[in-house]
C-alpha cells in the first residue's frame, strides 16, 4: 500500500489542533488534580463516557439537526445512524443518567474531565478539541444544589490559588424568560438571538447590544449581524433588567446598581420572574450564611447582567469571572474574563425519561484557565527535570553503561544512557542540556581504569560560568565536575540538589 | 429545534462504546500512575498529540486507504481534504516527531497514554474506542534501543506486581523477511499473510498455520479463510523457524528447542537473517549482563515464535506475554497471552522527512492489562468511599447543615448535605447506603435543642447488625451510633475509620 506514496508527505495537523508538550502537559495535570481535590471532598465521583454518542442523543444541543456535520463531528455508522463526537460533557452525562437511571444513587453527582470537539472554524484561542471539567448533580430541584456548585467553584478557585482574584457571578434565567414573556417575544429563534445578544455583554458597550436586540449591527470589517428585531420599548425594559440601562437605579446587594427587589418591581405581572426573584433571594441567603459574600471579599454575587448563551438553561446560571486586568489583542486594559460557567437544566434527562429530572451543573475551560494560572504565576512553566545522562565513550563496553544506568534507575533516580549513534563527546553534552538534565556521568577507558567517573553537576556549572570569564581558569577549575570512586557514583548522584529535588517530587 | 423531538429518545450508546465507573476509573488511574513513574525513570516525557490527523498522514496504517471509513473513523474537512481519528500512537508520533525535527532531542524518547479508535465490528472485549500506553525512541538505530524498551516493559510488569507471571518474548522481523526472500516470495500481500498467519501461533496449533500459510483454513462454522498460497516445501522451511516444525532440535537459550543459530544455519544464503542473528545475539547479551534472563526468573527471551501482525516492522519486534493460566470462553485452561508488543519501525518518519530515522516503541493495550491486574489480584476493585451525609431534618434549616458540611470539608473531610426532595430519613439512609458513605450526621429538632448531632458510623453499625438478630435488643443498643456535641462533630468524625482512612489517601 506504502509504495503509492512515492512524494513526501507534510508533517501538519488539521486547523484547530495542537499538540502539548511535557511542561504544559505537568502544569495542566497539576492544575487538574487541585481541582479534582475539591469535588472530591464535595462528594463527587468520576464518570468517563466515551467520544461518540448517537447523534439523536445529542439533538437539542446540535447548532443544525438537518446537517450532522455543521458543529459538531458526524460518521454514519454500518447501520446507517448518525453518531458523533461529543460538543459538551452535558449531552453525554444526560444520556448516561437516563440509561443508568436505576443503579445510580439519587441525587446523582458526578464530575468529568475530558475532550470536547467542535467542527467550527478554528481562530486564536478557539480550538476544534479542547477540554472540559464539568461537575453536575443530577435529581437535586431545589437552589441548595446550585448554591453548592457555586459554593463549590469560588472553593476551587481559592484552591487553585486565585483568592481575590475571581467572582462568582449568578442570575436567573426565568428573570430573561418572564421579561421576554412580558414584553411579547414568543418565536423561539427570536428567544435565542436575545439570549446571545445578552451574553456579549461582557465584550460589547451596551450601544452595540442595543443594536443586536434591534435591526442589527455592522461590525469595524463591515460585516453585518441580523438582530433579534425588537422594538424600542421592548429593547428599553429588556435592557434595563441587567442594570446597564437607565432603570439601574438600586443601590444594595447587586451589581451595576440594580436589585432583586428592582426587577420583580419592573415585571410584577410576571410569575416566572417572581419565581426567579424568590430562587435568588434563597440563594443569595446560602451565599451569606456560609460567608461566600462578605463585603470586600465578594467571592459570589447575584449579578442580573449574566444570561449564558446556551438555549437549555431553565433556571439559576453562574459564570466565573476572572477579575484581574490584561492587556486584549488591541492593546486595551480588560479584565480577563470567563473561564467557565454553568446553570440548571432541567429538560435535558427528560429527553430520555418519561418525566421531569431536574439537574444543575458547572463547566470549566480548562485551557483558558490554566492560561489565566500562568498569567498569576499559580501555575508552574518550569521546563521539566530531564533524566541523568550516561554518556557512551566506549562502544564496547554499552552492557557496562547500562549497569550504571540500572543502578541510577533502581536508586530511584531518573536516568538514562544516550542512545545516539555519535559517540562525540559534544554531540551527546549538548543532549543532555537540551533535556536539561541535573548531571551527566562519564568514563572513558582513562576512568575505567582508575576505577572512577567523572560527574558533571550540569546546574552547577551553569551558575559557575557566569563568574568565570577566563578560559584558562575554566578549564583548571572545572566547576561542578567531580571525580567519584565508581562505587560512590550512585550516593554521589543522589545529593545532587536538581536530582535530590526531582526524587521528592516523583518519590 | 426540540420541538422536533416528540417522541423519547432511547438512552444508548453505539455499539462497541463503553462508560467508566468510579471503581474502575480509580483503578485504571492507580495503574497508569505506576507505568508512568517506570517510564519517567527511564528518560521518557510525556507527550500528547490530538485525536485527529491528516488521513494521508496515517496512511500507512489504514487498512483500506481507497475507502478512507473502512478500519478508521473519517470525516472531510471544509476544504475536502479528509481527517482521520487516529488509529493508534505511532502513527500521530511520526508525524509530530516530524514536525517538530528542530527543536527536538535526538533520540527523542516519549511516552503517550491516549484513547484510539477502530471503526470495526465490535465483539466480545473489542471496544472501537480503547486506550494504549505507548513509550517510543525516535532517532537511536542500535539494538541497544531495542533492549531498553524491553527492560522497561519487563520493570513495569515488576512494578505492577506481575513478577514472575509475564515474560518479554523477543524476536527480529528481519529473520521473517529474509527467511521469505529466501524460499521466493516477493509480493506484499503474500508476505502480509503469511506474517499475519504466524501471528496467530498463540492462537491455533501448527497444523491450523500450515493450512493458513497453504490452500487456506476452514474454521468450525465452515467460514472458510484463503491461504498464503505458499508450497509443502516453503511452509516447511517457514514454520521451523519457529520452533514448532521438525527442525526444532536444538537446545540453549531459546524456547521451542530452536536456537539462533539453528536459524543462522538454516538460511545461511540470507544475508539478512545473519543481519538478524546478530543483533538477537547483541540483544540477548545485554538481558543477560543486567540480570533479565537468568535462569529460573527469566524475564525476557528470545523467541522466535514471535511475529506481530503490523506489516511496518522492519528489525526486533517484541511482546510481552502473561503466562498464568485462564480459562477460556470453551472452558479451557489457556495462558493469559499477550497485553502488548512492539518492534522496530525505521521507515516510518521518512515518509515525512527524505532520511532514514530509526524508531522503535512498544504499546500496552490498557484494558487488557487492567483486566489481567484485577484477575491477579494486583488492582484495586473495592467501592470507592463515599462522602459523610448530612441528613435534612427540617427543611428551613438549610443553611445550618450547609454550615456543619463546610466545617467538615475545611477539615478535610470529604462530606456533602442531602440534596434530594424528600426529608424522609428512610430514603437519606438508603441513600448514604447506596454512596457508600462512611457516616452520617442526624440533627433533627430534639438534638438542635439539646445542642447535640447524632452520628451513625455506618461500617460499625453494619458489622453490629450481623451479630444482633433481636430487634429489640438492636433498638436499645443502637450499635455505631453516637450522640455527640455539635461543637466536637467534626473531631468525632475524623477517628471513624473509613474516613481516617479516606483523609490518609486524599491527603
Amino acid at each position: 500500500m506504502s509504495k503509492k506514496n512515492t512524494a513526501l508527505i507534510t508533517p501538519r495537523l488539521p486547523r484547530g489542533f495542537v499538540d502539548f508538550e511535557p511542561a504544559e502537559l505537568a502544569a495542566v495535570d497539576e492544575m487538574m488534580a487541585k481541582i479534582r481535590k475539591v469535588y472530591e471532598r464535595y462528594g463527587f465521583d468520576p464518570v468517563q463516557t466515551p467520544f461518540f454518542e448517537y447523534t439523536e442523543a445529542l439533538g437539542k444541543f446540535l447548532p443544525d439537526t438537518d446537517r450532522p456535520n455543521a458543529g459538531v463531528f458526524s460518521v454514519q455508522d454500518d447501520d446507517e445512524q448518525w453518531m458523533s463526537l461529543r460538543y459538551d460533557l452535558t449531552a453525554p452525562l444526560a444520556r448516561y443518567f437516563a440509561q443508568n437511571y436505576q443503579d445510580l444513587p439519587k441525587p446523582f453527582r458526578s464530575y468529568r474531565a475530558g475532550w470536547v470537539f467542535r467542527n467550527e472554524k478554528p481562530g486564536p484561542g478557539r480550538f476544534r478539541q479542547f477540554m472540559q471539567f464539568d461537575a453536575d448533580t443530577v435529581g437535586a430541584a431545589g437552589p441548595e444544589a446550585d448554591a453548592e456548585i457555586c459554593m463549590m467553584m469560588a472553593d476551587t478557585m481559592d484552591a487553585l490559588g486565585l483568592a481575590g482574584k475571581y467572582v462568582v457571578r449568578v442570575n436567573n434565567r426565568k428573570v430573561l424568560d418572564g421579561a421576554m414573556e412580558a414584553v411579547g417575544v414568543v418565536d423561539a429563534e427570536q428567544k435565542l438571538a436575545i439570549m446571545r445578544s445578552f451574553d456579549k455583554l461582557d465584550k460589547f458597550p451596551v450601544e452595540e447590544i442595543v443594536k443586536l436586540l434591534g435591526s442589527g449591527r455592522k461590525d469595524a470589517s463591515g460585516d453585518f449581524t441580523k438582530g433579534a428585531g425588537l422594538s424600542d420599548e421592548q429593547i428599553t425594559r429588556l435592557i434595563n433588567l441587567t442594570g446597564w440601562g437607565e432603570a439601574g437605579s438600586g443601590s444594595a446587594g447587586v451589581a451595576n446598581g440594580i436589585t432583586i427587589n428592582n426587577i420583580r418591581c419592573a415585571f410584577e405581572d410576571s410569575a416566572l420572574v417572581s419565581e426567579a426573584c424568590d430562587e435568588l433571594e434563597i440563594m443569595e441567603l446560602f451565599f451569606g450564611a456560609a460567608g461566600y459574600s462578605e463585603m470586600g471579599n465578594e467571592r459570589i454575587k447575584i449579578d442580573p447582567s449574566v444570561v449564558r448563551g446556551l438555549e437549555y438553561y431553565t433556571g439559576p446560571v453562574f459564570e466565573i469571572q476572572l477579575t484581574f486586568p490584561v492587556t486584549n489583542e488591541k492593546g486595551q486594559e480588560v479584565v480577563f474574563g470567563s473561564v467557565g460557567g454553568g446553570g440548571r437544566y432541567d429538560g435535558l434527562v427528560s429527553r430520555f425519561r418519561n418525566e421531569e429530572t431536574p439537574a444543575t451543573g458547572f463547566s470549566i475551560g480548562v485551557s483558558r484557565l490554566a492560561h489565566a494560572l500562568q498569567l498569576t504565576g499559580n501555575l508552574g512553566t518550569e521546563p521539566v527535570t530531564g533524566p541523568v545522562v550516561v554518556t557512551v565513550m566506549e562502544k564496547d563496553r554499552i552492557a557496562d553503561y547500562q549497569q550504571m544506568v540500572a543502578e541510577l534507575r533502581a536508586a530511584g533516580i531518573r536516568a538514562e544512557m544516550f542512545l545516539g549513534s555519535s559517540k562525540n563527546m559534544g554531540k551527546q553534552m549538548k543532549y543532555a542540556d537540551k533535556r536539561n538534565a541535573p548531571a551527566v556521568v562519564i568514563q572513558g577507558s582513562d576512568e575505567r581504569e582508575g576505577g572512577i567517573v567523572q560527574i558533571k553537576d550540569l546546574a552547577e556549572g551553569a551558575e559557575a560560568a557566569k563568574s568565570i570569564t577566563d578560559n584558562a581558569a575554566w578549564k583548571m577549575e572545572r566547576p561542578g565536575q567531580y571525580s567519584v570512586p565508581r562505587g560512590e557514583m550512585v550516593e554521589f548522584i543522589k545529593q545532587i540538589p536538581a536530582v535530590a529535588a526531582w526524587m521528592k517530587a516523583n518519590g
